[in-house]
This record gives C-alpha cells, structure tokens and sequence, in this order.
C-alpha cells in the first residue's frame, strides 16, 4: 500500500531531509525505523528537499511499503524508533499514483525571528535574532508588494538550476507577538532558498532601509543581487503542504 | 556595587540553579564566567531554588561585584562566556540593601501542556504533553478556586520543611493556542512543588475527573494526597520575579 506520512522534525542535528553520502539527513534515519517496523526498506519520496538546519512540523513523504500494521497504528510504530527531533504525526493510505513531491498543490514556510537585543535559550536553534527597531506594518507592506504571481529570479540562490522563475505568493504574513515576529509565506512552490531571502529583503523593510518602491524594483529586475540577504536556516520551517483531495481519495479497487 | 542580573535558561541540562556537590547547576556556570569577567568569584543570591530541568525566561540574582565595566554592558561580556542555554538578559545597579530572594514580592510561572497525539519535536523538552479532549474553560473554573489567601497544605510536596503554608495567589489563567495550553500563576511565594502539583490539580479538571465542588474540597482539606499528581519539571518556567520600586531605586549617596 501507498501511505502518506506527514512528519514533525527539528533540523538542528541533520543535513536536510534528502538522502546525501557522508552526512546524517532525515530521510535515512525514518528509513532506519521503517526497516525495523516494516521488515524491509522502502523507497521514501519527500515533498521537498529542505537545507541543513531547516525544521518542519508538516513535511509530507510517501512510501509503498507492505505491513500487517493498521495505517493509525503506524505513527506509534515508527516513533518508538525513531530519535525525538523527529516524530511522524499522522499516516494515511493514499492512491497508488500519490507522489508526495508531484501532487504537492501549495507549501506553507514559516521563518521566525525574535527582535531583541539578546537571545532566548529556550528556543535556541528556532530562530534568527535582530536587535534595534522592527517596523513590523513595514514588512507586510513589503510582503503585500511580493503577493501574487510573479518571476522571483531576485530571490533564487545563484546555485539554483536555470529554468522557469515564476511562482504564485498567494498568503504573505506579518505578525509580531512580543519580541517574535514571525513571517507565513504559502506558494504553489518555492525556488532555491527563495523564503530566507524574501525573510532577508521583508528584515531591509522593517529596519527601513528600503522603501515600498524599492520593493517594487527588486522584483522587476530579475537579479539576486538587489534582493536582502538570505537568513540563516534555522529560523525556517515548512509548516504546512496541500494536496487536491481527488489525489488523496482511494479509487473504489484500491479499497 | 550591587548588580541585579535578570537571566534566561533552559533547564534541561542541569540539577536547578542553586549550587550542589557533584551536579551541574545554572549557578555555578554563571560563577565560571563571573570569575573571567568579574576576576573574582562572587557570592551569587538567587531568587529561588529551581528543581533539576525547571526553565527561565526571567530569573533574578544579585552579586556584590568589583568591575570597571559599565552596567549596561555586563550582559554582553558575561554572554561571551556562558553556553549557549544560558543568557544574561539585563543588568542594573541596585542598592546595597537589595537581595534578589528577600526583597522579591510576587513570582510569576507557567505551565506549558502540548494537547496532542505526538510530540512536537521543535519545542522538545519544553513541555508535558496530554492526549485526549482537555476542557481548558473546566481548568479555567478550577484555577479561579485557587485563587487568593488559602493555606496551599495540599499543594505541597510531603519531602517540604513544615511551616507556614499560606499564600496569596493574585493570577491564575489558563489559555489554549491550537494545540498548546498554557497556565501561568502568579503569588507572593510558591511552596514546594507548588505550581507542578497545581498543574496536575488541573488537569483533573481539564479531562473532567473532578468537578468544582471537589476542587473546593482538596483546598480545605490541607492534604497533599487530594491534589493531583505533580508534573515533570520540563513544563514549568520562571517567567517573572516583581520587586517594589523602593528597592530598586538608589539612594542619592549610593550612585
């Protein structure tokens, strides 16, 4: 059977979700579970590559795997064997054509920073910090400029693969909460380190040091360096992806 | 000069603040790195005594110290020596008289609950996680019996020194974001165990295990065996310490 399994993981200790030589990643320590829980190995396909360091609370992942373990029992299985920076919260039976990279309609990312002149060891690894003045109504009015669909070749990472730069913003937020401010971005997809950038540009914003034209220009120049920095990974994390239900819903002979 | 230090930890890693043989405390990390910036040791008065895993967001102490640095920039150089899960948060010179436990006036913790099936791996070690429905108005109704002058016998931990078991709680709120419910309590001196003991009493509240009634019931019965069971330290944080203005202020021969 095909299941889909969304995961919760803190990235602090792993080099991205994706299977690398030499180098410890999310992606082989689940497999290591479900070689004890399933009696074999099964092929794991990821909705996305994440960077060293990113965190996630809703990755999604599909694996075709045979066990006599009922699929709500599943999540119970694997974290009895899995490390606490990662716990599968939920697992379903999806079609046989599920992908969890290839259905993937939208992905929601998270990127958190705490606007203080000094750091929260509670939530050490969790966050970017930024002392001095935040203009919080200045970043979403920045944010509201990147809304909608656009070529975002000024906010790809000049390692990334050449091709198509257009993608769709189509929820951009905001929100201060004390000394946190968080940001919320939701898209059809994401270019190559496009969110720690858009955190960069939106951090130029609140420190006023660009203004809403300057924004404007940004996105129409096409070109990585007029954007801000990229933020570091450990403020992001990939809160959230969709999928249109018609790919999550069991066809009548797959029951 | 008399410095008061407001500091953050986690707790996970260590036996409490309070310095004891042969275990690791917040204290005596503090010290190590007061002995490089200060170049002395100094005698540290804590605020309270914080059980083995218990956290901080605003924990005070005091030290007499001798130093040509500028109060404001004690954190800075204190920071550069301590590890990562501790941070000075601020500095202020107070007056002679000041004592960081004895001149307190209100204390201020809370209590983080995670209310679902798994844990969440990004906020591990942080709090105590509760399946199954939790009727936070219920833990609201309870929390607000608790409330006032009351002789707490039943929220003291059986291991304490006999004494005077009267304390005035003057907050006590508790409030649900998603899946996360958070009490915070606030009094003019906690007993042993006291918060993680009303924590438990709580959630006998929250799962309906008992009714308003028999809240009334373990407060007048001063018996620790009425009360619920007390949490894991994980959950609990010092989050603020109050001192009256008059014993901050300096006096006019002291600056």
């Amino acid at each position: 059977m095909n299941v889909l399994l969304i995961v919760s993981y803190r990235g602090t200790h792993y080099h991205g979700f994706q299977v690398q030589q030499n180098a410890l990643t999310v992606c082989e320590v689940l497999q290591d579970a479900m070689q004890v829980v399933f009696s074999h190995r099964p092929d794991v396909k990821g909705c996305s590559r994440t960077d060293a360091g990113v965190h996630a609370r809703g990755y999604a992942l599909n694996v075709v795997c045979e066990t006599r373990i009922k699929p709500e029992k599943i999540p119970l299985a694997l974290n009895a064997h899995l490390p606490q920076d990662i716990r599968v919260q939920t697992a379903q039976v999806v079609p046989r054509a599920f992908h969890a990279r290839y259905s993937v309609t939208e992905k929601e990312y998270s990127y958190l920073i705490l606007n203080a002149p000094s750091d929260d060891p509670l939530m050490e690894g969790l966050y970017y910090r930024v002392s001095g003045v935040l203009d919080v109504s200045a970043m979403q009015a920045a944010a509201d400029v990147f809304c909608g669909r656009h070529d975002f070749s000024s906010f790809c990472s000049a390692g990334a693969k050449p091709g198509e730069h257009t993608r769709t913003i189509t929820r951009f937020e905001v929100q201060r909460r004390g000394d946190w401010v968080k940001i919320r971005v939701a898209a059809d997809g994401f270019l190559y380190n496009m969110v720690r950038i858009l955190a960069g540009t939106l951090l130029l914003a609140g420190q006023r040091k660009k203004t809403r034209d300057e924004f404007e220009k940004i996105l129409i120049g096409r070109d990585r360096r007029l954007a801000g920095p990229t933020l570091p990974a450990k403020g992001l994390c990939l809160e959230k992806v969709f999928y249109p239900p018609t790919a999550l819903c069991l066809l009548p002979e797959e029951f």
